[in-house]
């Protein structure tokens, strides 16, 4: 295999897709689809994201100090990849224009998108500063999911939740068959 | 729909299967999996990756301030598993086990694993305490890739990078069909 050096990028694969909705007035709220972001903390559960500070949404979340994380399904990819392109300024009614519909959070001030499978409420914790990445670092307080996902009233099975996924090269992907089991398939290479 | 309440979960989908590797002495490194982390900014590009401080890595990475993010296909599930299951501590040869070569990086003194598709050097920035989730902010400094995998010399095409991707349900995945493309996708809700 001969590589080639691309220098500084951002290409790490695969990437979630993850639809931040704010609530922006009473019963309102404006949804904004990222990609960069991921878990980064268990105990309690936390996530980073990056989130321009130009975007529609910030003052709203400056304002609200939360937002929720709302998983599409794979079928869900034009208003997940409509919610990316156009700006709440142009459109400050997108989840009508998605025919989804919001619906309260249990903890925090901005919605969840009812129609997605799996929804996360966040709590701000910090805003780094443009210099490190200007990323939110937020706490999960709460997670919804679809109740017929559920494997033993816990676990959610991956295949049925269809989650879309986003590549850096520029398409949005189903995910696919399953190669292997965690802390299983490397029982084969450890010595006996 | 009915959803279920879960309480603050760590339960995004997809998440990347991410090994890292640090330099431990002269030619030899450690490799640990890790599945939370991603993305955090462009410019420059960043990462934020959450590795418990009790791993044997970790005062590796401590003394050295870089290590490197190597991104498996999908068939070697296996080796990805096992370097997740097994601490450098029982197999100080993890890349031997796993019948992977390590190469030297461009810019820092960590080495990245040349049988991976997709490698970035990564400098330390800063680790974030624990009661902020207790991870790693990186600066992005370099990325090797597979250079069959180039579409225009610049892009690299997930479907041929096959990554092996990670889902909280335990499972490891292969990346499924394309649905739909970013930027595009959308268009069928803008408003004419």
């Amino acid at each position: 295999m001969t590589k080639k050096q691309l220098g500084p990028t951002t290409h790490l694969f695969p990437m979630p897709t993850m639809l931040v909705a704010v609530k922006t007035g009473e019963g309102t709220a404006n949804i904004l689809t990222i990609a960069w972001g991921g878990i980064v903390g268990g105990e309690p559960p936390m996530m980073a994201l990056s989130i321009g500070g130009s975007h529609y949404s910030s003052a709203f979340i400056e304002e609200e100090g939360n937002f929720t994380v709302n998983i599409p399904r794979s079928d869900q990819v034009a208003g997940a990849d409509y919610c990316g392109m156009v700006s709440g300024r142009q459109d400050p009614d997108k989840p009508g224009t998605c025919g989804w519909t919001m619906a309260p959070s249990r903890v925090i001030s901005s919605p969840i998108i009812a129609d997605c499978p799996l929804n996360f409420e966040c709590r701000v914790i910090r805003k780094m500063d443009a210099a490190e990445g200007g990323f939110y670092l937020v706490e999960i307080l709460e997670t919804h999911v679809d109740e017929a996902l559920l494997a033993d009233g816990k676990l959610i099975d991956a295949l049925a939740l269809d989650p879309l996924i986003f590549t850096p090269d520029g398409y949005y992907h189903k995910l696919g068959e399953r190669v292997g089991r965690g802390w299983d398939a490397g029982n084969a290479l450890k010595r006996r």
